[in-house]
């Protein structure tokens, strides 16, 4: 079930890590799991040097992965900057709200901090899609203000307009990867098809999410 | 699409790492892009200390994602191992073979590196999975032998038994992440199904692969 997203934005060496190690311990006391996501222009390493993965990589592996109990790391090569709507509903399908930090571009929901004692100003071309500040000081905007050391504030905000109520469609459709907008109609029809046919099926009682997923494949050259 | 996967199993040291250091390039200059994966037992540290994906997870987040035009890093908490299925469709979707470095106690089709220069014999507990032996001596074994120097003969068997014509499902249904076995009618009716409701949206002409997933929501309390 892909989460909500919301973009923590602002000026270089404003303190949006700093914030967020703040934020994601206090949403976890609250029983929240919380995903990140940073955006990088640049080619980046991310896996440690000399390990078996790292080896496999440099070597020309498209896709690494380690796994374990407890944790999974996977690194790939992709073609082009990841919609982050692909990235939510394959990577972010068990948590409760994605923080992106960055993004500032995007047409995500942005949270912005302005720390005075760094930088004179806020950021420049502010728009429709910014929804609060977060800053040490009172900020010449109408957005909602919420003080930089009030963590439970913001907290309480990022629960109230993300976790608390979240709009999400609950019927998506992919084609090669990418969603297909649907109305209110198809998305019930789809959704009551999926379940009235898979209903009977061993195994699909009492069926949560349900994903089926058709290929072209010899059988049916004429789709 | 999910890939073809296969286990390169053989004692520690034998060589396995440097084995996939020759073949991954092999394949590569072949047109065949490769995914990896190697499973670890304990709590593992794949991110480079100090970065802000790092700091993102040692604060507690759940999943972390470092995003860019070529590269995409994601790191996870899991509750339990990953069962191999469930890392190919959601990973390796755009792999062409996969190639698992361990698994040796796993269902996965195997092929045993043995160096006769470093250890005496090979794997004690080979069963029906074993398809192939690679190593630097001919060894009591019924299993085709691949001579660990001859990289174009070993990735000639890797293409023949698990590129060239693999074996896939066409249509795979997946309920709260688990797979459900279906037989060719239940694969032919839901492939048929799926593909003939989708077929007049737009957005779905000349699809290839499809998937929707539904999920419980306000509208069908009664499913």
């Amino acid at each position: 079930m892909a989460p909500q997203i919301v973009a923590l934005v602002g000026r270089p060496d404003s303190g949006k890590t700093t914030l967020l190690e703040k934020l994601i311990p206090e949403l976890n006391r609250r029983g929240y799991r919380i995903g990140t996501v940073k955006h990088h222009v640049h080619r980046f390493e991310m896996d440690r040097e000399g390990k078996d993965t790292w080896r496999h990589k440099q070597a020309g592996a498209h896709v690494v992965a380690l796994s374990s109990p407890t944790g999974l790391g996977v690194i790939r090569e992709v073609a082009r900057d990841q919609a982050i709507e692909e990235l939510l509903d394959r990577y972010y399908y068990d948590v409760d709200l994605v923080i992106a930090e960055g993004y500032k571009s995007s047409a995500l929901p942005k949270i912005e901090i302005f720390r005075s004692e760094v930088h004179k100003t806020p950021l420049e071309n502010r728009d429709q899609t910014w929804i609060a500040m977060v800053s040490d000081t009172e900020t010449a905007s109408d957005l909602p203000h919420l003080a930089l050391t009030d963590i439970p504030a913001i907290a309480d905000f990022l629960v109230d307009n993300f976790i608390a109520a979240p709009v999400r469609p609950t019927t998506t459709l992919l084609v090669d990867g990418k969603p297909v907008a649907l109305n209110g109609f198809v998305e019930s029809f789809l959704a009551r098809t999926v379940a009235g046919m898979t209903a009977s099926l061993k195994g699909c009682r009492n069926a949560g999410e349900i994903t089926i997923t058709i290929r072209p494949g010899p059988d049916d050259a004429e789709r």
